[in-house]
């Protein structure tokens, strides 16, 4: 009997085993996001718009009401693309060839703004005619569009036009060039910059950004895509080196005149956040001087560019990182919301216009992740934070009245959501660690949610690692540190496995959230499958937990961050299936730096390190980021000599692969070319790679190669 | 007694075995050139100088002289440094530091011209005073004295000067760029050149090239030694791609005007091999066309420039190659010898200035490897060839009466000689495989041979691989192709070993000669003692053979060198201790191209290899050497397409490194960063290198940190 069931047992393992052998291997071409079969293997989206606050669901051919403003179920077709392009003059505006991207820009009328291959239409699906076309600009650098006065702002050549609703091309500069930009965005995309042109509410002027960068030392990028390779110079300014100087105009299309506002003197002065007062009269900017220990919120006169008032000013020792434009009240045009870090969290202020305390709308050891809109009925913000857990992120409405948060959404894993016109609904779409993803039709009122789409596993046909995540103890012995585990496929606990630290380490970023398998990318199920163990923990230095643990590495950028990935390290060598003398690491960009730094400072730890386009000395790196964490090198000499990793090339052991994109603008190849002469000094030896034509990260099908050879790097020396 | 004899033979071969094992292993710091212990381990060179016939052994400290005109042996102290500093105003022309390279202009005279730090100094030892001096300009680009006028050319900052022996300073450009270039080399150092100043026999006029590049296309190379990189960029014609225009310019500094040559456009034609008439009224320059199918020998008129006349012409429907200039016979100014491949071998010609067909000097299947100069008494020319056999060099005299040519050294090995300033011997330095070299005073006239120096080898301590040489047939299955072989150090017949192919095989080269070793190259001996065997066969296309070997490539570069290495692989297949499936393959420039050729067109002969500074397509590499041996691409679309590895990157299985120097103005990173877009777009996985601030050979200390690097290449993926 007891031997029967034991047989049972064994036949049941064997069956287990063999359901599991059955189970397909990846490949980098099914991982990849520029992999062959990745998108073969990945769910569609949930593709919707708002129509006020109704649901339109959008596909190739269809637009279809789903439901109604007020949540109920309906099922009606609007339009197709067939029906648009039997009436579009398809000769002048060409052809609609798909809807996923059309927009509703006003909840009262049956109007919708569609693309087809040359032109911005607006078509009127009860009218069934097109309302209004617009043919767009080609080769254009950067532009805008104004729903509210359909005007189209574009760099064309380093120079700026606006084209009105009728067509009317404005020139608003002549002089562009390379090194004098208009409209482009500006500071490096630091302090939350991602463009550089804003229309007025109303869409009747345009403020953007002018920045001369005549005076920046040029880095010598080449694109060896030519016959003969081509200089294709980075204006690059390096931390302590001469910035840019930026300035920021207005113009009226009704005046064709350009304002610039009257600034300070924008030599090594930043301007950011600019945002329109709902009358249009005023602009705001927030200000910071090259050092950036202070923030001044400061009005101007959009007329006249005249300085009004400077309505909040923040300072810090270490430094202050204003990321948001304010946004005023939809009831209320004399209060507006700025989000400031000043209680060491990111979180919620109101303002008014004309002084006096701010009020603060959250509060709290959490930060507000994303501020999303307004629901004006209940006079409530809508924000993303994560105060029930620091890796888990939830929607929230703030009452304004009483600052009383009500959860939103399911109040598990991590939640992205788009806010309805009209602010009463928003789609969210939300994993968990044992949930992919599923998209909801979520209510900002009232405790009501309506699934659109669950989204199975896409690797429900592969035998996929088993993930968990945890905490560990940093470095200061008190912080919490969250960690991602990965145990190779068909994990065995009785054998020792090699095991891979993927780190980043830096700050706006993080790598541990409560996703789908706690955000595991997707290199890291290869390397489970190729029988390793990988590790990722977000130290000290990593985003959303607040200023001190932000800035703990002030001055000093790589020292606490390393110190904490060693407590991780010791967690690994805790675990009984760990082999601790098979140890490797990997990161890009910052988590190349840290990766090259671990490799140097812990020779005996690490015995293989792939380091993607990292930086090797701070002193390389531009001036907004990089002094931002480490002043400048004149003012901190000690901490650039400290943390610079070319007189660590000496002690590099293990084997260490270096891999750049040849034409990245972000770490300039100064950073790696810097350190294998050093190595070369030193005799050392380093490995290196280079994909010709990449940036800062590498895009399509180079990921797949990439990932191809950084594994290969662990196969060869770590197995 | 039988057994005892056994045991008596095991015993000497285990002595054998334990001495063996008490000598030496070599590091590659006692191997490589910048090795810390490389100039330890090198036997002193016997440095001399000849004073007209006598020769005078030169050490830092003192000048002697050691054999009489005559050949007596002598030994007489001429002067020593200290004498000379003794009566030097060292406050003006600094001191004297080393004897070593001092000269002896006249054979009449008791002067030596030696250097001090700062100086050029004439020293009468016989007087004990300084004759005359001439500060030296520092910072130079390029300089030429003449000893007969004492005057000094130099180019500094772009600008071509000349400096009379009495210390005028002439001034001779003064627009001279990177763009436009006086005094310097010109036409990439094809076609021999490699000067740009020629003085006249008196010294009193300067011929100097002009090369204007700035039609010339720039190659952006970088300097990454800077704070943030700096562009560096290099004129270079690519194949096909426009050229640049080259001037001939004589100066006279007694009228101080500069006449340029009136040749035919300059556009699109080489001037090469410029040589003075006696008499200094004629400049002579042989010129190409850039098809280089034809070379005419010019005479101009040295005063006016005026083209003379048209002395010979040779038409080849390949190529036609002039490398050296020609030479007037000391004793009869109206005659001068011409060297030329016309018949396919290249031989000496003696020509008359008034015309008339030129008399063949030397003839037969070997070489002209070297034109020495002549010995007057018996009016013989002094020359070196490999008639012997193809890698063996000697010295032989040839009667310009009767043609006939006397052996003049041992006969044995490979020599290098330097004619003495009267003609009648010549130190002669030479090595034999088993012999590491010995320095022999020679005459030029009788069998006469002094042994001057026997450096025993340097290794007499390391354990040594042997080496042998041999040959196997070329893939024609006629031509004899000569190899080195480097056995294992402890070689044991019974085991299997992996094997490394060295490879250049491009023309203006060869790798095996009757030299010490065979000329092994040093890491040869450092991959026998790993346990590799090494071998290097000179395929058709490389030096020494004729033009018919080298010129079977034509138009299709590697083909047929392929071909021929294909054939050595086949000889290392059928040594019983050679491992088939370990076979590895090595080159640098075009042996780099051979090497990428080889493992993308061989891809399951060769598992792994290393590829130095390698042309990838030959339309990347510049226009004189190129279209020599492949037209333009233009003209030869096929051969072009056929011999680029960017194609055959998808065929890549083996492992590849690739290693260049950054600043490599030879091979431009063109090739390098092109052939890994290719694998990448392919998905192939090369590796790669880069020694920043290195050229296209490395130099220096980079030398041992590079052969750590491909040794532990080969460790990785071939051991």
């Amino acid at each position: 009997m007891k031997l029967r069931f034991l047989g049972s047992l064994l036949l049941l393992l064997a069956m287990t085993t063999a359901m599991a052998q059955t189970k397909k291997s990846f490949t980098l071409d099914d991982l990849m996001s520029g992999g062959s079969n990745f998108w073969n293997l990945q769910p569609k989206r949930y593709q919707s718009a708002f129509w006020g606050d109704a649901l339109v669901r959008l596909s190739v051919d269809s637009a279809r009401q789903v439901y109604s403003a007020k949540g109920a179920s309906t099922d009606v077709v609007l339009f197709t693309s067939a029906s648009v392009n039997e009436v579009l003059d398809t000769a002048v505006v060409g052809k609609v060839y798909n809807l996923l991207y059309a927009g509703f820009p006003e909840p009262g009328r049956t109007e919708a703004l569609l693309f087809t291959n040359k032109a911005r239409v607006l078509y009127d699906w009860k009218a069934r005619k097109v309302v209004w076309s617009q043919l767009m600009p080609v080769s254009v650098q950067a532009s805008e569009f104004s729903t509210a006065s359909r005007s189209l702002a574009y760099v064309k050549d380093w120079d700026l036009y606006l084209r009105t609703a009728d067509g009317t091309d404005h020139r608003l500069s002549t002089d562009g060039s390379r090194q004098l930009q208009y409209g482009m965005s500006v500071h490096r995309d630091e302090f939350g910059i991602h463009k550089g042109l804003f229309f007025s509410p109303s869409g009747q002027r345009l403020a953007f950004y002018r920045m001369d960068q005549s005076m920046v030392t040029d880095f010598p990028l080449i694109d060896i895509s030519k016959r003969s390779a081509e200089l294709a110079p980075e204006a690059y300014p390096m931390a302590g080196m001469t910035s840019h100087k930026v300035s920021v105009g207005i113009y009226d299309p009704a005046t064709r005149r350009t304002v610039y506002l009257k600034t300070a003197d924008p030599t090594d002065r930043y301007f950011t956040n600019i945002a329109w007062s709902p009358d249009e009269k005023t602009l705001y900017v927030i200000e910071l001087p090259r050092t950036q220990d202070k923030a001044e919120l400061i009005a101007y006169d959009a007329a006249t560019g005249e300085r009004k008032a400077v309505l909040y000013t923040e300072t810090n020792a270490k430094y202050v990182e204003p990321m948001n434009p304010i946004v005023f009240l939809p009831w209320d045009s004399s209060r507006f919301i700025l989000q400031s870090r000043r209680d060491g969290y990111n979180h919620l202020y109101l303002f008014s216009v004309d002084g006096g305390e701010p009020e603060q709308l959250t509060e709290g050891k959490f930060e507000v992740i994303a501020f999303l809109g307004f629901n004006a009925a209940t006079k409530s913000v809508i924000v993303k934070t994560n105060e029930a857990s620091p890796i888990r992120h939830n929607h929230y409405a703030v009452s304004l009245k009483t600052k009383k948060r009500t959860l939103l959404d399911n109040g598990r894993g991590t939640h992205y959501a788009r806010l309805s016109t009209g602010g009463a609904w928003m789609v969210d779409c939300w994993s968990a660690p044992d949930t992919f993803r599923e998209f909801d039709l979520v209510s900002t009122a009232a405790r009501k949610s309506i699934v659109l789409q669950q989204d199975g596993t896409p690797w429900a046909d592969y035998n996929v690692p088993e993930v968990s995540g945890g905490t560990i103890k940093a470095a200061d012995g008190q912080t919490d540190l969250y960690y991602r585990l990965v145990k190779p496929v068909d994990f065995d606990p009785a054998r020792k496995y090699p095991a891979v630290v993927y780190v980043y380490g830096g700050p706006h970023a993080h790598n541990v959230e409560e996703a789908w398998n706690y955000w595991m990318r997707p290199w890291e199920a290869y390397m489970a499958q190729k029988g390793y163990v990988v590790f990722v923990v977000d130290n000290r230095g990593s985003e959303y937990r607040g200023f001190d643990f932000e800035s703990a590495t002030f001055r000093h950028l790589g020292d606490v961050e390393m110190q904490d990935q060693m407590k991780g390290v010791d967690f690994l060598r805790s675990l009984p299936y760990v082999d601790a003398d098979r140890l490797g690491v990997h990161g890009w960009s910052f988590g190349g730096y840290m990766t090259t730094n671990l490799m140097c400072s812990y020779p005996d730890v690490f015995k293989v390190g792939v380091a993607g386009g990292p930086v090797i000395d701070w002193k390389y790196y531009e001036v907004m980021y990089g002094e931002r964490y480490m002043d400048t090198p004149q003012e901190n000499p000690e901490g650039y000599a400290g943390s610079s990793l070319l007189p660590k090339a000496k002690n590099l052991k293990g084997r260490l692969q270096i891999i750049v994109g040849l034409n990245d603008p972000t770490c300039v190849l100064q950073h790696s070319m810097a350190f294998l002469r050093a190595c070369e000094d030193a005799g050392t030896q380093p490995d290196y790679f280079v994909y010709p034509g990449q940036g800062h990260n590498m895009m399509g099908k180079d990921m797949v190669h990439l990932h191809e050879r950084i594994t290969r790097y662990f196969e060869d020396y770590l197995k």
